[in-house]
């Protein structure tokens, strides 16, 4: 059995604060035992959230005090130095003390990722976290980085992403030898833009399974494990999903409202629409890892529900069972030393 | 009425060649009166295939001969240099000869673009062509650009593609001043890279109908008419769009195979599925422009089928009919004079 773990919490951040994080914790750990929690934020709104939601603290659901919030309309750098005792900021103070494994967040994303970065530095070899999340593909998932924390990449950084990605993968999906491919526009080596060439040519002799280019439409493809790319292109990527999948949700529903058999064709398929409805829910895929530092920390989609939320806080929990800053540190050493020799 | 209208067809490109082109040149000559078209490419088999599908040949829908083909493997400055009688070739040295209004062809892209920028040349003042295309939102179209042509791109390249798409849209959709949106990964001004938001910063200014930054998943709503993005970004976004949207008609189709009552309420809602599948039918959306050359090309997807070029046809027609090189040519003088001055 894995020795117990803790998680902090920023109870404050995203658009529902403690409404959302204090049941998401309620819901994680009644189904645990080897498990705690520290809920960060103000402590009479947390009080008072967790009596309105019949939640009971105790010593493995306990409140830590910060008196500060950072907004999402918040600059990073501002968050940074203004907001010193923020609930974000205590959460992965905590992290960076030792008392937690992990922090997981809802908040302000360029705050979390600024925050992160100054209060538990980036591992040695690493010049840039990255932001790596999961993806829903044919029969399985992909995990993708970075998503948006790094708009400029070189073939250095991508080769970074690439490493950290695979160590990710092997730990917390169990993929033995995870299939890493680049993101670029054709699979030709002659297509892309310079970064990408020269990051291919590196990992053509990394000891990775660097599968070589793949294309957009891959990453939903069972073809790849690891999809690496800058995080302008990956957030693009990623926001044009979310609008493909929203456009399709909306046409289905017009199609299905269309003249009285379609309303009773739509009532008749209600449930397996449901059940496909929910297997593209997004909040299976919430928490997102800030990869590359020091600790563990997970942002989860502003908006997210409880099931979302909680789905970020097991994500943590599994990262913190697999010590992944340790394993990638253990990875990229080696790789960086045979890169530079 | 408008003038009579010849369109060039490289008879020999994409994956069927003319059992597909001749076909769908058939069927959109058989509505209509004042159209012409040329089918290049090798006259026997042309001729025989013609033959197979009982289409007559007249002086309407005649064949001109090429010898060779362009291969979608052929680099594009090879198939450019060494394969100077292709269908290809020849079908846009007829827009340049003025013997044809416009070219379209299913061939390789990369190719493509080489030799109608070779032998049409662009625009005075655009430095590179881009690729636009028709892509589906919520109650209407956006038109996208760039699409893969050019995988840099400084802001003023971004702001020449923004006056292209913005005098594309007034034409082929009879949007008036269309809203022009620039792809970035926030719609905050400090977010993005150098080039983006260099390119806002001229936007701004220019007598377009600017709305500012716009996130991936803008591009299918409603928010605007036009999305610019360099054409690697746009590249990943456009093949991410068609992997979720194969991903999320994998999923629905096993949901509907799962069981005895989900097959019969699959049955129940065919209907109402195949009129959502032809919806979001990419054969509705086929047929994307070359846009600031001195000419009009059209780029079929590789794979389309009858119907598909056949609407990549009827695009090339309402882009001569709109005379859109000219119109391009007259808005962008001034605009550029302005920038400079």
């Amino acid at each position: 059995m894995p020795d117990s773990v803790v998680i902090a919490l920023d109870a404050m951040g995203g658009d529902f604060g403690p409404e959302v994080v204090i049941p998401a914790a309620a819901k994680v750990i009644a189904k645990r035992d080897n498990l705690s929690m520290v809920l960060v934020g103000d402590q009479e709104r947390l009080r008072d959230c967790a009596q309105r939601h019949n939640i009971q603290l105790h010593d493995r659901l306990r409140v830590q005090h910060a008196s500060e919030v950072v907004e999402m309309s918040d600059e990073p750098a501002m968050a940074m130095r203004k907001k010193k005792d923020s609930s974000m900021r205590v959460a992965i103070n905590l992290v960076h003390q030792g008392i937690a494994d992990a922090a997981v967040s809802a908040g302000n994303t360029g705050a979390l990722m600024a925050i992160a970065k100054f209060v538990l530095k980036t591992l040695p070899g690493i010049d840039r976290p990255a932001i790596c999340t999961t993806i829903p593909s044919k029969d399985g998932h992909t995990q993708m980085l970075d998503l948006g924390a790094n708009v400029d990449c070189t073939a250095g950084h991508l080769f970074q992403f690439a490493v950290m990605g695979s160590v990710l993968t092997e730990a917390i999906d169990n993929v033995q030898r995870p299939r890493v491919g680049l993101l670029n526009i054709g699979s030709e080596s002659m297509k892309g833009n310079a970064q990408v060439k020269a990051a291919d040519e590196s990992l053509v002799d990394a000891p990775l399974n660097y599968i070589g280019f793949v294309e957009g439409d891959d990453i939903y493809s069972d073809k790849v494990d690891v999809v690496v790319c800058d995080g302008f292109v990956g957030n693009i990527s990623l926001k044009t999903a979310e609008g493909v999948a929203r456009l399709i949700g909306y046409y289905m529903k017009q199609e299905f409202k269309r003249g009285l058999y379609n309303r009773l064709a739509g009532l008749i398929a209600l449930p397996v629409l449901r059940a496909f409805r929910k297997r593209i829910d997004p909040s299976a895929y919430n928490g997102a890892s800030l990869l590359g530092l020091k600790g563990i920390v997970v942002k989860s989609h502003g908006g997210a529900d409880v099931n979302a939320f909680a789905n970020a806080i097991e994500n943590a929990i599994v990262e913190a069972n697999q010590s992944v800053p340790q394993k990638i540190q253990e990875h990229i050493q080696p790789l960086l030393q045979r890169q530079s020799a």
